[in-house]
């Protein structure tokens, strides 16, 4: 094998970190992927740094916390000034490529406040969050009274799918995740008691096989410079539906019991119990959502697995297995009901912690094949991974992760002793409903192995869990007495974390250490008295100069 | 009296409060700059938010907290993408200029990432923190063993000297800033031994009058767009030197006692201690320094003065006093050997604290003029103070601070309970005598109208200062255990800030607001099992829909 030149970084969308069987799952088997996990690292505690879609993968493309980057929500464009692993990598010869979703939300202002084109090179990068488009597809035609979320436009797949004689406006809609009943009426997987159907689509026509095949046409494309290929899938989100024959693979009885109990919600703490009392928390609490979505969160899962087979086939053949990294994640979870709640936004396991596996085909790696790494990491550790195998500086003023490559190589002095978690809800109805300012809106995680404390703006108390005696986090201690000690050591942690140095991004640490030494060697004489107060070379400029009388 | 169309912001470097006749110095008097606070409000409790010209400056001009924009010191650039009172003042059609100093220094790796030619109007406001330069001078023509501090090229005031006669490579050290002896040797204003000569230049041509004429010269050549002039005085700053008369109009009878103590020095927190004891701490704890240095920057102040007294005279003059709102403010102050400190590097107030003077012509501020204001204010409350009276919307998700129109007219309403301050000293040789990291060498400081608390990273305990009782902030009690409920307090208020919501600056409050109630209604369905359990308009386009069989 030969050091990685490529890499492959594989995202799934919404993917919980226990629904693969490399991870624990009891009834869906995921060969493919566990054959990754089994030539590489499977990390047992990666965490995300939002409980969303767009933050959380801003924070995983810049390398940097929300509170950091500041694109806190789905909609919430990344300013022009951020940079991303596209600039890192770039920087360092490695072309950086996106085949799929990143929910990227361009900074339209700020772009035309510096004069940025977005048809330029350098204003596509900017809009695209630092890639190059080789395919972008953030899935989700949705449509509603006031029209439709996004623009409308078409993606490739749009077109693609009409090529393939899928009819009507919205065939992503009509076909990719909608089924159909014998009238012909469409039966919306909006909707989730359709979860069940048979989308009416042929399955090799559907969003994640055609993704496989848009990054295999990629990567057959590619030239001999380096690439990073963000090869990222909008699967197993919602809408919670997947063509034959997935949608039939799993029933009720491989729908494990939720994770929940009645004290649990009961004594839960205003802000959780907002969340749990959500239309969507509500829809999840109940036995016939669960049944139905499941089974199709599932099936979906396994066609994602199904596809990584035909992917890693593919890569073996070609080669490209021998040269490439292959790195698989998520974006954040789904509760799928756990904790009285659906979708992902709070800081439980279920919604933060994500399946990442690494493989490295360097025999540096060989050491670490098939083993598994407990160590706190975070989705910011990512992009300087990259520029790390890359061969190029980690820009540690920027980036505020740290390199894996010395946790797959088995190397020690991993010493981080906390990850940290944000959500920022200011733009849902749930601010309105707690009565919080836009301001106030907005909660904080910070989790070691042993607890896992959330604040939350707005003068609540915290919530604390106790990570090793209460794994699933069902017992709030965080107004109990007996844990203030724990609550304040938590709230130190996030402290320190909350005064870092995390915009200083315009002088690398090496810069500042130099300038220790060679600022005064400039010509600012400060505090000197007189020329025996000082070295001769620092004032000489100074000495025994001659002022003639003014000309003229 | 109009209402204010225009702002002239008078800005003095290394201005300390105290040192002006109606702040109370006793000997020093400051007739014009009273006669200002005698029409205006003279504020007795602003605060920047550095103790250095550069990162207080630079979040002057962004509204925004350090930690915020992260030009956390001199040499360190403004980022790209931080916007400016530049940029919201055009928004609000109000121009933005600079006559003087910003010591900004530009991003040239960020504007060359987004392709910004520093010679386009863009790239060259982006380069001068927002400004249209009418003349850009940061004075400080030193020179090293290493070379000048900044690159040469020369400034207009540089020319200026030349063809006024002054001769020589560097006539803004050899004239402006040293004396002469009768053998025509430049006593160099460098060493302090110096600072009682006169200043071998005719005063008018001394770089204060000469910026006073070049600010009148822009005021003159506006036309009838409302301005913003930004006229920045290099001084009172060093090197501590003044031409005749103002080198003999104090001596060492004015020199106020030192504001320390031994106590203090004996017991100094380890951080301050080391400040104490660098150099320049060292020289100003000497008797001949004080008396040599204070009357040379009292002149300096008076010649200061004395040209607010011809600019404002040229104001009335011309009209302008009627239409301008004139701020009077400096970017830090000076310990002068107070708490055995030379220059300004900590959070005493002698550094902190500074002069703000806001003249205001509209009849709204008749009930306040000639007041004072004892509110916490900081610097950053001058940006939305200035869209503000050019009639912007302020942008609250940028600006940190709060329009100070409201205490100029007398309503109340002002909630600031604290006020910030922050110092990077990692490219210091301090950092290195303390052993910190370029992330520890890093310090805040939060006070209220009682306390004062500076955190220092690196582990250290924290400074606590009884602002009420020790108004001298002569007695250290962060480590009295008596008092650590008040450290505590203090420390939730410094932390309620770190948290803050300070990135999300690519959505405005109001578009958060909004999407509360108009998300659901493009078309995202969450939660909903079946038809009925959603408004009909939210899911009319997934309703009814015929799936035709496959074309072709």
């Amino acid at each position: 094998m030969r050091q990685a030149r490529n890499i492959l970084f594989v995202m799934f969308d919404q993917l919980r970190w226990d629904y693969l069987s490399c991870y624990g799952h009891p009834t869906l088997k995921t060969p493919h992927i566990d054959r990754l996990a089994a030539r590489g690292v499977r990390f047992t505690r990666a965490y995300v740094q939002a409980p969303l879609c767009g933050p959380s993968r801003m924070s995983t493309y810049t390398g940097r916390y929300v509170h950091s980057h500041g694109a806190s929500w789905n909609a919430t464009p990344l300013k022009v000034g951020e940079q991303t692993m596209g600039d890192h990598l770039r920087r360092a010869g490695m072309d950086c490529w996106l085949v799929g979703k990143t929910h990227m939300a361009a900074d339209a202002e700020g772009m035309a406040r510096l004069g940025l084109e977005p048809d330029s090179v350098i204003g596509a990068r900017v809009a695209e969050c630092g890639f190059d488009v080789f395919e972008r597809d953030d899935g989700m035609r949705a449509v509603g009274p006031d029209g439709p979320l996004k623009e409308p436009g078409g993606t490739a797949y749009d077109a693609y799918l009409a090529a393939r004689g899928y009819p009507g406006d919205n065939p992503w809609h009509d076909h990719a995740n909608s089924g159909v009943d014998a009238a012909g009426n469409v039966l919306s997987g909006w909707f989730m008691q359709n979860a069940g159907e048979a989308a009416n689509i042929e399955e090799p026509d559907s969003e994640t096989p055609y993704l496989t095949r848009r990054g295999m046409e990629f990567i057959e494309g590619r030239g001999e410079a380096p690439w990073l290929c963000h090869l990222s899938y909008i699967k197993p989100h919602w809408p919670y539906i997947v063509p034959a024959p997935y949608n039939d693979m799993y029933g009720p009885g491989d729908v494990l019991p939720p994770n929940r109990s009645a004290a649990e919600y009961d004594n839960a703490h205003p802000v959780l119990k907002a969340f749990m009392t959500t239309p969507v928390g509500q829809a999840f609490a109940r036995d016939d959502v669960r049944e139905a979505v499941i089974p199709a969160y599932m099936g979906l899962i396994k066609q994602c697995d199904d596809q990584m087979g035909l992917l890693f086939d593919w890569l073996e053949k070609t080669g490209r297995m021998e040269d490439t990294m292959i790195v698989l994640t998520s974006d954040h979870g789904d509760f799928l009901g756990d904790h009285w709640m659906g979708e992902k936004t709070f800081f439980q396991d279920a919604a933060v912690k994500v399946p990442l596996i690494i493989y490295d085909p360097s025999p540096e790696a060989d050491a670490t094949r098939g083993t598994t790494c407990d160590e706190l990491v975070e989705a910011i550790d990512l992009a300087p991974t990259f520029v790390d195998v890359a061969g190029g500086t980690v820009p540690e003023h920027v980036l505020e992760g740290h390199s894996l490559l010395p946790l797959l190589h088995g190397a020690g002095g991993w010493e981080r002793d906390r990850v940290i978690c944000e959500y920022d809800f200011a733009a849902t109805p749930l601010a309105d409903r707690l009565g919080l300012s836009v301001r106030e809106a907005v909660m904080f995680m910070v989790a070691d192995t042993r607890w896992k404390l959330i604040h939350c703006e707005g003068d609540f108390p915290p919530l604390l869990f106790d990570l090793e005696n209460d794994p699933d986090e069902l017992v709030d201690l965080g107004r109990d007495p007996a844990h203030a000690e724990v609550v304040a050591q938590m709230y130190a942690k996030l402290h320190a974390w909350t005064r870092r140095v995390a915009q200083r991004t315009t002088r690398t640490e090496e810069q500042l250490v130099e300038l220790r030494k060679t600022l005064r060697r400039r010509g600012v004489v400060l505090g000197v008295y007189d020329e025996n107060d000082v070295p001769l070379d620092l004032t000489v400029a100074y000495r025994d100069r001659k002022a003639p009388d003014r000309r003229g």
